[in-house]
């Protein structure tokens, strides 16, 4: 997938040679009759490859036919990603040039998931015989895989177990980090469910420049946050990669058998790594895939392979179970299922995805009243007019404010939410009165969260991280 | 390095375009500002590959200019490897087309390691205080790193460990199989020092078409032979990578430490993996590296990650430790040394590493007296002449004669051994004479071996199996 490519900008030349590259790489494969599925992926680059080529040169791709040296190129960056019109959706970055943010409807195309419709919104409510969460409600979470058949199941009285996650990178989690814990938590209240939650110390410390000991202690931190959240100590295991993988050998059986069932061409194929990354990255996302399956836990499962598994995460993270999801059938386990969210937008637009680095780009679970209501007035993106006047007769737009976009995350009643979308788009609700809103929702959901993290002990935290079995028959 | 490319027969033109395609790689990286090591080991592999090319075609690589398509070449296979007169040695092949076996001379050079030479030999002996093994006596290990290293440390009360292993492909382990056993054993006793055995299930997983549970029954088998060796219970700790792995939270920490500081290309250059190549062949190398480091056995070290560790192993284990020593200053740790042997010749002539999996290559631990006498008369290729009286007039030759050879290994004593050479050589001791002396060498060897797996018991096995502290203060 060239849109994860992470090789950053290219000049025509460049892309031709990585073309010609590719070219030699798809006619090895064939003359060494490597297994199919190598060559097709190793083709479906090479085909995107051309793509990008004929969209950054305005020409196909000819073998032996370098593009011209003085070939006019946009120059602004990126181009094979920045100037198309797809938006960059990976595990490791997140770009869209619109201002309403991210096309998901495009998305689910081009990751061939499926839509979260209302048949299914209705069906989850008629199952759990519960109001649908206000993120299904919403379209928060709005792509699934498989989910009807997590219901067959269910219905059949056949147990199934969610699975979550968070690269531990910072100590520093904002309120979109929570985002896939509070669905989590309502799907395990509703369902009555085992949950695992993998906290990927070993992958931030194989991306960024941090020593194993802050990425652990990372993993750490971020769980208290987590069971802030209010997850069930007796129906919830919490653990770091670090200390999971070295505490289980039933974990480390699946994750070598995954890495058996991929090669460098598939995770090249879709992560877009290259010879240039460390061993590290290319083998990791086999130990993101490794907890889709039941055995990977014997202590809450026994030795059970078989109980399906769903995973409520951000679409970023397909790309890990669309492999995970293609090797299953192949070690003998069944597909996890998904439940895919959009993103929770920065204070300063929707364009991109948060940054914990950035203490601006959102609100933090360790933010005061004040930093709240000065972070939202000062940074919060606006789609009011300029002036009162304008924006009384206009009106203002909520498809791109980011004080709204907020509030249909946060604001549970639906009623209130739409007055405020009609009053905000006739121009009857100024900014200043939308984001006093938004504050006055958020102050105390935070406060509330700081208390309860208050309450997390070391010994509860210790509780949730340690392997044993949960209140559940398997 | 190309000797263990694994990628077979090539044409003139497949090789042209890899070239190629290294070529663009080289650039890319370059152009990417890649790491300086990693764009050396690209180089590296790029130079290799352009000498392969002169060798196959007698001509320049050019880019743009590929081999005529009616260039002549040798049709007698893999042309690169086996037209040079490069032994091939790598950890999955090794082989050579003199009957003398591989050119272990040529192997220091190309490896860039140091003979064990008399000096050598003689200061182990004075800092030991005992009669050296007749491995090293007769240059079976010959090679090493840092060895000097290691006797400085000892003689300055410092300690060392020793760390061997064996990849558990088969439950039938052959005499060939003990060598770096028997010189570990004699290691241990002589400096009185810990040891630790990595038994690789999780390669020969990767490697081989067989199940986690068959290697891993396969390293408990092997486990016993290996105990049968005579191993002190409390200097020594055996472990299967599957247990291992997933029991010591420290050695996978040392395992993503190591996967972080090794690139795709890196691996590429030493083991030749290609990117058909499943992730975890390519991540592999780090869990053979990690028992280099003592920290990697907090039972034994306690949190010690300075205590040099030597490694005695057959030759072809080389390249995993020529990356380790290449990552353990990055990473905090001492360089392990290493003592390397030569390889134990098949039945049928020193051309090839013995095969486990052909019953007639060698003695077997399990075959009874007869098979062996059977197997050595049939089987050993002999350096005698076709008939007695030329036999008597002519004598044979000790060097490419199997039987003498592996009386090398096996008879302790020097002057009965040199006395063989020379009436085999001078012609007054004939083949079928020879052959009695190994048969009636091995044939109480073998049974005393038996008699010593019988005694091992499941239990002795979960002892030298279980983490727990040795005899050792660290």
């Amino acid at each position: 997938m060239a849109d994860c490519d992470g090789e950053g900008a290219q000049t025509p030349l460049q892309l031709y040679e990585r073309l010609t590259a590719q070219g030699d790489q798809v006619r090895a494969l064939k003359s060494a009759k490597a297994e199919k599925t190598e060559i097709e992926s190793a083709v479906q680059l090479l085909l995107k490859l051309k793509v990008e080529y004929k969209q950054m040169t305005g020409q196909d791709y000819k073998a032996g036919c370098p593009p011209p040296e003085n070939l006019t190129v946009p120059d602004n960056g990126p181009s094979a990603e920045g100037t198309a019109d797809e938006d960059e959706v990976n595990p490791w970055n997140v770009t869209t040039t619109n201002a309403k943010g991210v096309d998901y409807d495009k998305l689910i195309l081009r990751f061939g998931s499926s839509k979260i419709d209302k048949e299914l919104v209705d069906r989850i409510e008629k199952v759990s015989g519960q109001k649908p969460h206000r993120f299904l409600r919403r379209g928060i979470f709005f792509s699934h895989r498989d989910m009807h058949q997590v219901l067959d199941a269910y219905e059949k009285h056949k147990g199934f177990y969610l699975y979550t996650g968070r690269g531990p990178s910072s100590e520093a989690m904002h309120v979109g980090h929570l985002i896939p814990f509070i669905f989590t938590k309502w799907l395990q209240d509703v369902f009555d469910i085992p949950l695992v939650i993998q906290l990927t110390d070993d992958e931030k410390y194989l991306w960024k420049d941090l020593s194993l000991e802050e990425c652990y202690r990372f993993a750490v931190e971020n769980a208290k946050d987590i069971i802030a959240c209010g997850f069930d100590v007796n129906k919830t295991f919490i653990f770091s990669d670090l200390d999971y993988m070295g505490s289980s050998p039933q974990f480390y059986r699946n994750v070598v058998k995954i890495q058996k069932h991929v090669t460098f061409n598939q995770v090249k194929g879709i992560f877009g790594f290259t010879d240039s990354d460390c061993i590290g990255k290319i083998s990791f996302p086999a130990i993101q895939a490794a907890p889709s399956f039941s055995n990977s836990f014997p202590h809450i499962f026994g030795e059970r392979k078989d109980i399906q598994c769903l995973i409520p995460c951000a679409i970023d993270q397909d790309p890990y179970f669309r492999m995970t999801r293609d090797v299953a059938p192949r070690i003998g386990y069944p597909k996890p299922a998904l439940l895919h969210s959009t993103f929770f937008p920065a204070l300063q637009g929707a364009q991109t995805k948060m940054s914990a680095s950035d203490v601006n780009s959102s609100i933090f679970l360790t933010d005061s009243p004040k930093q709240i209501k000065n972070k939202i007035n000062k940074h919060a993106f606006s789609g009011g007019k300029d002036t009162v006047e304008e924006h009384r007769q206009f009106g203002g737009n909520a498809e791109v404010d980011v004080s709204f976009m907020y509030l249909t995350f946060f604001l549970e009643d639906d009623e209130q939410l739409e007055k405020i979308r009609q009053d905000y788009t006739s121009g009857a609700l100024l900014t200043g009165e939308l984001k006093k809103i938004l504050i006055e929702t958020l102050q105390p959901m935070i406060a509330t969260h700081q208390e309860r993290r208050k309450q997390v002990t070391e010994e509860l935290v210790k509780q949730f991280m340690t392997p044993r079995p949960l209140n559940f028959n398997f």
